[in-house]
């Protein structure tokens, strides 16, 4: 058992959100901006790029003016914000860009469900990204918050990642239609980023679902219920995290949205798409990992019945042997048997016989 | 046992809806006016808040006259009912408000689901929030009645609670939108209260469970199993609170309520996405619960695989060996092997041969 | 166990329909009038009662003409047909109340689903009431049939019934909105009887339920399983007759009806929302139904572990010390041990050490 | 178990559809008439009613050129085809009534699922009636084929069968509506003795299910389980049969149909009514045998309990005792106690005071 | 059981995809095409028919130019791409076709779901197939793509198939409406051909569930387990892939898009009762496997229990006969009945009325 312990393959593992990710807030006014997520957040980092299909600028961390100026140039202009902590900074960002105070207590509140928000200057999308740590292969849930204006996109998101670096290569080179569109490209080129994402974790999803079925085969034991157990939890949460995406980009693609371009459309269907096979691949696991559990149920039972029916081979055989054998050891004065010159032979007879009709009604009943 | 019972966290009750909770009241005319609630219910007191931008105006069971007076002066007045023992009061307050007799009944009426209805004059909103008794970690759920005019609310409940104190002090300091905005703002604000509460309710809801997941896994027991059973009728009855309240808050966001402004929608909506959200977490508790009734199932069956494992191992080593020493514990006159010189030191070799088989054969099967 | 019987409750029982109570008429002319229903039924009483807001009139078994004068004369008139097995005079009524054959057909078969029909000249509306009987605790479902003219209901029961008696004491007394509204308030008044009549049967369920959750804690047994797949069985007969009704009230509160006044909206609005209390208590019920289910099947594997765990106790710590004692029971001629003076207080030492080995073993275990 | 097995009734048994009945045409130009049905049809046989409200003429086995010209007449004809192996015929017949080779490629493959088309000359609705064999009760699907044209109804069924003889009767007598009516009646009636052949399955079903209900309380053995398995899988078929028609109805009551006339209406509407009382049933009795499956198993398990009781109660009171005198059977020389005047008495007591010990302890334990 | 496994016909078995399947192409630019699919794909194959009603061309492996030439001439023309790893060659198709870059990703992506998409110029259909491997018996999903345009459709599938040969065969020969008709009815006849493809494997499937219905009832064992669980699994996968077909083909049959004429509705019509039909008898198997898992887990039980009933019996009849002989066999010097005359026949008289006591206890419980 520790041989197996040792050569298990650890399972992905999705961080539980703790009781306290709830959005606790009562009695606080509407709109009153306080980061709700890690207790010791990333320092905030800027990171602006300003492109046309001809040129493109690129700034770390630059000045509240410097971001006022380029966006009023009207270039497409893409701020990305890494880390939440410092909300002045959110709150002078929401005054560069006409964001409602609402939606910036959206950004803040880490504990949100993904969802889509039009307002009259700009387009809300909240999305929750999947990051996996290199070392303890514990996947986390992440925020990323997008507003879409009239030509910029400024993304939120919780610590800084490298999800996005193939796509600031495609702009740097200036390869592929995302320099020559609009930030209604650039935000459905961040929403495809996020959304292929979750095929790298239900990749590993179905890894872990295929090593347990190979388990459950050969040598099921405790740990897989539990990791059956515990995978089942992590599917309940993933999938709270993918499902409302689903509706999101349905809203997107019914062209309603003024922001987004007629020629973005079949780029967000594609999105889309994409979403209804995370969430297909979602309930497939789902539906397989309930029938393992069932199968370990049935197992369990199918080796109980055969333990059972080896104690009872064992003892239906000798228990009636046993009870011979004491019946001709009790030390009654009269028990002519015990005198008779044939007496052991027969008690030998009568064992072997009583043995093999054992042996046969056990054969009749297929025990054997 | 004893140990692990006094340890053991006391885990959140809800309390259940007496049978008597069902609205009884056959035959009787529509509209007629009894309080259907708790036997001996707390005496009724008015507070009354009457506020504009500038000034506020704040009164302790005020008179009749005194209310109806700061309605029509035309300020935002809020009215807060605490108790609805007194059905003569309720009913004035009715002829105050132009309350239709049918929605006094539902403000008596304390088995209500929670609903929203639009009459001529004014909304009527039904809710229900839940209240913790401070001794006994007790849950009851409590119904809040709220009617909006044109420039008043007028909100009703079981008891006094200080659910509305920070709310109260916003008003008082006229930080924020409150004082500026109309009776729409004010009753949102009191949704935004009750919605936000129900979380505070959930956390408690995770803690349970997160510590009876923990109990599953170390040392389940039949208190374990009660917990489980009674945690998952906790959340249908939880469910039966919260579930409605998405209902109406789609009604209200829906933008055809006259008495709500256009400025007050994204609050509503965003109200809509913390009742989605509570539902959400609603939704996959019991999923999770679920799951761990089932686990538990398993590991039941598991622990009786063990147990009949350890018994067939111990029988089926010693059953054999007893009936070989019986055998010869037999009084046969005529049993040559007794006589033998050997004969004992056989019948060890033999007892010690079917012990290893028994061991190996055991290992074969992956027993031991 | 005997004991235990005589004081349990009897449980609230509901009449199963029997098969017959499927509609077979195959091959029948549809619009023939048969009546379908029990074999010995009530003879048919009818009381007409005919009352404007100042006057009214009662008339019992009125003849054809009396009733047809009544109608003509213009007040409100109710006329209560209460048996349905003469159908010469129910195909009389119907010429008089110009019904068409299937309406007929339909009010005559009590195995009709609840159901609500608009025709040129009245509103169809067919519920089914439950009648506990006083001696047996039995319910059983009943069928009530009204048809809704300009200025007359016909309300067709099976049997004759005291429950709308409050009802018929409200309109001789003149108070209420009864005697001052047309025949569609009445017709509201009817339902409204019949809605809340559902929650005194619902109100016995509960108690059911709570008496067989503290039976389930406390002394589970073959009884306690039977009254829950009873009362389960029950809640699905039960659903079949009150969820319809939602829809019934839903396409009359839509406001399509000629025949429904717009201030009786509110009223049928409030029967929609006793409606959907009721199927909500309905489903909560077989949710706690459900769950007691798995509990049930749990303890019953759990017991099995317990008696069990005895059993491999007993048997664990005996078995060997029995082979032990035979060992040296055995009559070899050559068994040095059973002449050494030291023999019989080792054996005694050795028995000793195996029983506390296996009561370490399974203190180890935890089972002891 | 076999005198059971005589007093069983004979549980009704639904006809399976083997794994033939798919429709395996690949590579089949679309429209090719080929009979997908049973192996050894019956023949083909026609029989034509042309009547109006003062007249009828009858035709057994027409020739083409008769129906053709009654079809012409204009008055309304009902063309019975029995019997579907003619393919010949079947074409010849879709010549004359314009039927599109597609619906004729439906008719003939008795593998469809109800439905109902709408194409320019005619109402196409394909429908699935039970017949009950009269020797072996076992129940098989039939398929009935109806095209509506303007003044015919074409009727098309796999095997002779009487269902139809009440409504020819009504047809020759005169009496009811149906003589005075056109095509579209006709349809309804026939469609109206369909559904009602569903009940006569239906209450089958529910004696069988009262039956297995009673036996499941009484004497629940494997062959319960077999039949309530049997029964469930049959509910499915069953449902597969019923279920599509649901549609189908709603479909034709919507009024769009132009070859339905107003007046037919709510004839359609009452044949809905019914088949949703059907669809109702059905789904009560699937819910009611899911049930009963449960039950079984918690039976099966209770009755593991019991028989592991009676083993634990009889072994834990005999183990002890055996080790006992076992112990006193041992031949050491110097054993003190064997040799005592009252060890013998001693040893008696010593055993009586462990039976009673053991007896005090499983009633404490409640098992006796 | 070695003989059982021998003789156990092997059941279908459908290919898995394997955790690679997911479209892992984070980073990557829309619209980049990569083959993703098998890791050796066949080489690419083109087929080119042009016909018109008159006349056929076939081509092998035409040039670009002369596809691009037949396609000019405006006769209707059918391209079929066998092999989809030549990334340069159906770019090449695609500038030909004016396919958008993103079609031409979803043509080469084989994981992706079955979908329908209209743009300007053409109409998208993405259909999964399942070929049958002709030694393993192993099925596999296989994507085929068509692309339809005003006078041509290209359909792109993964490797050679004879899937198509009937069809080619009635194109040739001119026979039927193929040749008469436009791409769209082509269109449709592919997916004619796809659809009643699948009723090949439903039929396999059927046949190995009636398979193992029978190895159920007869002898159930592990593999019977295994099969159930793998085939369950396997309805899974299929599900997916024919589940979303239904929409695709409601989206055709709407009559929105532009390139199907009004003609081929029917057919499309057609396809859509099949896809239905297909949908259904998968919805069928699945619902009969489940109940199938619980029969299997309640027959484990019951063996359980009769198992356990043998051993009880056995163990109950002996182990208190075991104890009489034990008892004495005690070696007391004092034992009065040792020496009685009438000792050992006494002894014989009390063994035998235990045993017949047994006997009457057992029969009582209806255990034998």
């Amino acid at each position: 058992m520790a041989q197996t312990k040792k050569t298990r393959k650890k399972p992905v593992r999705i961080r539980r959100p703790s009781s306290k990710s709830l959005p606790l807030k009562t009695g606080m006014a509407p709109g009153s901006l306080t980061y709700v997520g890690d207790s010791s957040p990333a320092p905030v980092k800027l990171h602006l790029i300003s492109f046309s299909a001809s040129s493109i600028v690129e700034l770390e961390n630059p000045s509240a003016e410097a971001v006022e100026s380029h966006v009023k140039k009207g270039a497409v202009t893409w701020l990305q914000v890494a880390g939440l902590a410092d909300t002045g900074l959110i709150r002078l960002l929401g005054e560069i860009f006409h964001i409602h105070p609402l939606t910036l207590e959206d950004i803040l509140d880490t504990t949100q469900r993904p969802k889509v928000d039009e307002t009259d200057g700009y387009l809300f999308v909240l999305l929750k990204t999947l990051r996996q740590d290199a070392d303890s292969r514990e996947i986390s849930p992440e925020q990323i918050s997008l507003v879409l204006g009239p030509n910029f996109l400024v993304s939120f998101q919780e610590t800084q990642t490298n999800l996005f670096e193939p796509m600031l290569t495609r702009l740097r080179s200036g390869l592929g239609r995302i320099r020559k569109s609009g930030p209604d490209y650039l935000m459905y080129s961040v929403m495809d980023v996020v959304v292929d994402n979750y095929f790298v974790i239900l990749e590993k999803v179905a890894e872990t679902i295929e090593s347990l079925e190979e388990e459950l085969v050969t040598h099921p034991g405790k740990e897989t219920l539990n990791d059956l157990h515990k995978l089942k939890t992590d599917m309940i949460y993933l999938r709270r995290s993918i499902w409302p995406l689903r509706e999101i980009v349905v809203q997107l693609t019914r062209g309603e949205m003024k922001l987004i371009q007629e020629s973005t459309q079949p780029y967000l269907r594609d999105v889309y798409d994409h979403t209804i096979h995370a969430i297909d691949s979602l309930e497939t696991y789902r539906d397989i990992l309930s029938g393992m559990l069932d199968i370990y149920l049935t197992s369990v039972n199918n080796r109980l019945s055969e333990i059972m029916k080896v104690l009872t081979i064992i003892a239906t055989i000798f228990i009636p042997l046993t009870f011979l054998s004491g019946w001709y050891g009790m030390n009654f004065k009269h028990m002519p048997e015990l005198d008779w010159v044939w007496g052991y032979p027969m008690i030998i007879a009568v064992a072997v016989s009583v043995v093999i009709g054992m042996l046969l009604f056990f054969r009749r009943k297929g025990w054997i």
